[in-house]
């Protein structure tokens, strides 16, 4: 396995910053091609990441960050064109984003997270599984050269993408003989920069996202070139993104590429904070994990979230548009929300199902009650200026 | 769009052979990057291929062919580090093959169907459609200039792989703004070179390989990653391949990466070749295709085949794993194989289901009484020995 760190360019400049880190020669010296178990076709031979044979190369004539509108990945990869990644999708990938503070501290939210979904990615689609940690020290080290090209405005970050793609020199289905580790960044703006605006979602019966005994929960490059059309379809019919349904019950599963949450008023009057449970096709978002985690610390009183209502009930399990339908007619749907890394928290007011649209509430900032507390702790953390262990340093 | 045509290389050469089709320089320029609809995302300015514009550039130093063992492709291809393909799998792709006949006659088998199959996936991942047969004009050229790269042992053949990528300089999920079409070939050996081993495959129930909604009807890379891994469980249990089911009656539905078929006894004495219908999950397979042509020829007497039992019925529905367990067990089992370009006819004389072996029969030669008389007429259609308008000449 080969690792590749590489650095965003603008689009007049071939390469341009501090530094390149020339993770990719080193480790395809220590790495090179992997040796397929005979029996499995398993890269057992395959050495792992070895952080302390890292080489840094500075570029001699870095430049400095230019307008975002310009900005673009710098030089091309060389791919065999007999990849696996090219012909049988073999590619998977993470989204991850690096904060800088005011006071120039730069951190990563759960990396752990992100370390370990990526493992488990790569074995369900037969690519080698890595050191989660030594990848992580080495994006530290990316980061920690281009934090000056982390924007410091909030809701600014740098969004990190590490990839792995099977790479080799035969056409052939089956764990790929080559594979590839890299990691590109762009900085990135708010989801919303002038504040919440929810969201129509359509909601989706031609088409699946997923299935059981399929890849839903893996965070697979397969997941998403069959969305493409029909998000272009949903866009034709006047809604932002598909709202993916399973089964003839039309169960809710995820929000275009985001995990959902829906708010339900129960009859004793608490609310009901829900979201599809990990049943293999759900992928277990990171954002989707902290939401649940602060609803159940501030339900325990482990850790109490200002403005969150106090008779809040967390449910993983499955809900289906006629509950949903339901609620929305009785006034007792409360709201309905999409999570993830890159909006956070993308709030909803509308989905169009089966000719009809099912209205849900907003407050007037576009948040819901559930959602409004949530995200404000959520970014907090995210961003550092809450304390807490999700929030790991990698500069001061 | 772009194009390109690439050929094979020996592992120690970085090129051989005697041209290189510039195809990707010319359309480069004819194609460019496209520029996709402001409202859909849809490449509408994108220009088709020009086949009138095309330029080979020989190779001065052509080299003879090498041993095929030593085979490889040859110089690698540069992509963006966030090309679609290599994060959201936007990729499709084809399997033809160029066959040469001991006079030198070299043909392509039935290749619109392959370019019309070929557009069908472009549009499912909303990545650009083009003119088929311009692209089968250049692959004839390709080929004729190549035809010494064709074996002519009985069996043999030029393996062919058009493939269409998407490829732009910015990540993001949606239509890319840039898509790569390129061809590479291969030569390749008989699929059974000593003879007819039927197979034995593991009847998957925990893996699917598609499902209502998806994509399983287009040949899309998202097709193959996720069975990788479960092809590799069904090795460690003894079985070359898949057979995969859907839904709780365990309906078949293909094999391995190959359509398939099964044939009963009935009541009547009558046989009955049943293939799953294409309803959205099955692969529209050329091989399918033409196997139940023959058939229903057959039956019609419009083109009869010797040794083909005349009491034939040909299905194309549903078939559960209930109902070949209670054949197998009555006698009513005739025989179950698979079918595809690679293999064409691939005899199965096992299923592993639920913890039991469910038995099929195969003759002496390991085919059966039906897919030995198809076999014959397909190969002979197929290598231009048996004349018929499905083999395009594309060298005399």
């Amino acid at each position: 396995m080969s690792l590749l760190l590489r650095r965003i360019a603008p689009a007049s400049q071939a390469r341009w910053g501090a530094a390149t880190i020339a993770g990719r020669r080193l480790l395809s010296k220590v790495g090179g091609n992997g040796t397929p178990d005979p029996m499995t076709g398993e890269l057992t031979a395959l050495p792992d990441i070895n952080v302390s044979r890292l080489e840094i190369t500075r570029n001699t004539k870095p430049n400095t960050p230019p307008p975002s509108s310009t900005l673009m990945f710098d030089g091309p990869l060389n791919l065999e064109p007999s990849s696996t990644v090219l012909h049988y999708a073999q590619t998977l990938f993470e989204g991850m984003k690096a904060y800088r503070q005011e006071n120039g501290k730069v951190t990563l939210f759960r990396p752990d997270m992100n370390m370990k979904r990526m493992n488990n990615s790569a074995r369900r689609i037969a690519l080698p599984t890595f050191d989660g940690e030594a990848l992580l020290d080495l994006i530290k080290e990316l980061v920690r050269i281009d934090k000056h090209w982390i924007p410091k405005e909030p809701g600014h970050s740098l969004y990190i993408r590490p990839t792995l793609i099977g790479n080799q020199k035969a056409i052939g289905v089956g764990p790929p003989n080559e594979a590839l580790l890299f990691v590109i960044c762009s900085p990135v703006g708010p989801y919303y920069p002038k504040g919440f605006k929810p969201v129509a979602l359509y909601g989706t019966t031609e088409y699946i996202r997923a299935a059981p005994g399929g890849t839903g929960a893996y965070k697979l490059g397969v997941n998403y070139a069959p969305g493409v059309m029909p998000q272009k379809d949903a866009a034709e019919k006047g809604y932002v993104q598909n709202l993916w349904l399973h089964g003839p019950e039309h169960y809710l599963t995820e929000v275009g590429t985001m995990n959902m949450f829906v708010v339900f008023k129960k009859e004793n009057g608490a609310l009901e904070l829900v979201t599809p449970p990990l049943d293999g096709m759900i992928l277990p978002g990171v954002t989707r994990d902290s939401v649940l985690s602060l609803a159940r610390d501030h339900i325990t009183g482990k850790n109490r979230l200002p403005n969150l209502p106090d008779n809040l009930v967390v449910s993983e399990r499955g809900v289906t548009m006629k509950e949903v339908q339901e609620a929305s007619k009785s006034g007792d749907l409360v709201e309905l929300f999409g999570a993830g890394t890159a909006a956070v928290i993308s709030p909803v007011d509308r989905i169009g199902y089966l000719g009809e649209d099912v209205h849900i509430p907003t407050g007037p900032d576009g948040m819901g009650p559930i959602s409004r507390p949530i995200w404000t702790e959520l970014v907090g953390r995210q961003t550092g200026t809450i304390d807490s262990d999700w929030s790991v340093t990698v500069d001061n």
